[in-house]
């Protein structure tokens, strides 16, 4: 069994970000090539995702509406059933609703490679998602076959 | 190590449909023996998912009422707090609620293998969740092994 | 390659907890260790997860109140948008909202083992989220790797 690692450090122009790191990973295949095995992508930070979904602008402006407006909103809403204020806050961070986000959408993915190639679907691309930005932060990227 | 993949094709009668897919896997991995590994189960498509959990029907209504409910509607709502419309849906889309679906469960699942057997707990199963089907679909299966 | 396996018992106090489990994946790849691979963890219950982030109590709090709040709250709500009754729970049980809180924020992870250690950012943790507890439950663990 071969092992490949690399880390890729992203630095977000904004706080809040979906960047397509596909071909960065085709890049890292190509270069350590298997034949038959798993790509793991995994955010190093708790808050930031991995995700696969589409290659969409429209599609990347709706994730981050859904999170701020749905799943997670940044500042405190007085709204029924949601709390006025998130605890973690109150430790000097101002980002609890980061961490809601990663967790809505998971900090990971592991890709399948069959025959030499990342098997994704036709429209299947793998972006990262950053919810705190504006500073380096990384993701581990590891092949493992054969 | 041995690696072995096969494809199931889906094709929902409904929009919307959640399908055992454990019975499959379980014959897979028995035509395609290991003693121990893991097993790899993506969705191939950016308005699917994955996942894992009881082979209960109420539960099944209650996971679609629940992503139509609480997570993402498909339709635009005017509530507070949730955009009137998905920009996605502006591309000649109607399906911006089936990407943030697959988004919220997730689009695969990675099972560990262990004495030759899919090692699930007692009342685990593994489902295939379709947010925009009638029409054919696939999910890829790796078995990673020795 | 090599592989190992084991489990763990969780037995909580509350019905519902947050509980950092790094600490004995950590002693689990030092007896067991691999240079290079992957390390499965896996709720192996439909009404908890597995998942990453970070070791603060506020932050614990806060994740309890966004699924209560939130996410799937325990008790049917009559609110807009959302069931009045779980269908789950006319099976006799009660417990439809671990169901769904185990679908949010997924049952396993999968960490990188690099050069002998589990290849975690510098605030990355592994939790295991009871949602519904107060009996032995177990998760798997699954070391693959040489």
């Amino acid at each position: 069994m071969k092992t490949h690692t690399t880390y890729f450090v992203m630095n977000t122009r904004k706080r809040q970000e979906i960047i397509d790191i596909t071909d960065r990973l085709l890049d890292f295949l190509s270069e350590h090539p298997v034949e038959e095995g798993l790509m793991l992508v995994s955010a190093m930070h708790i808050t930031a995702s991995v995700f696969v979904n589409d290659h969409e602008a429209g599609l990347w402006q709706d994730i981050q509406d859904w999170l701020e407006g749905t799943i997670a909103p940044w500042d405190h809403h007085p709204a029924p059933q949601r709390q006025d204020d998130y605890l973690h806050n109150r430790t000097g961070e101002d980002n609890g609703a980061a961490h809601l986000r990663s967790l809505a959408l998971g900090h990971e993915v592991i890709l399948p490679i069959t025959q030499g190639k990342l098997d994704l679907g036709p429209w299947q691309r793998v972006f990262y998602g950053e919810w705190d930005g504006q500073r380096p932060k990384r993701i581990v990227v590891k092949i493992l076959g054969e």
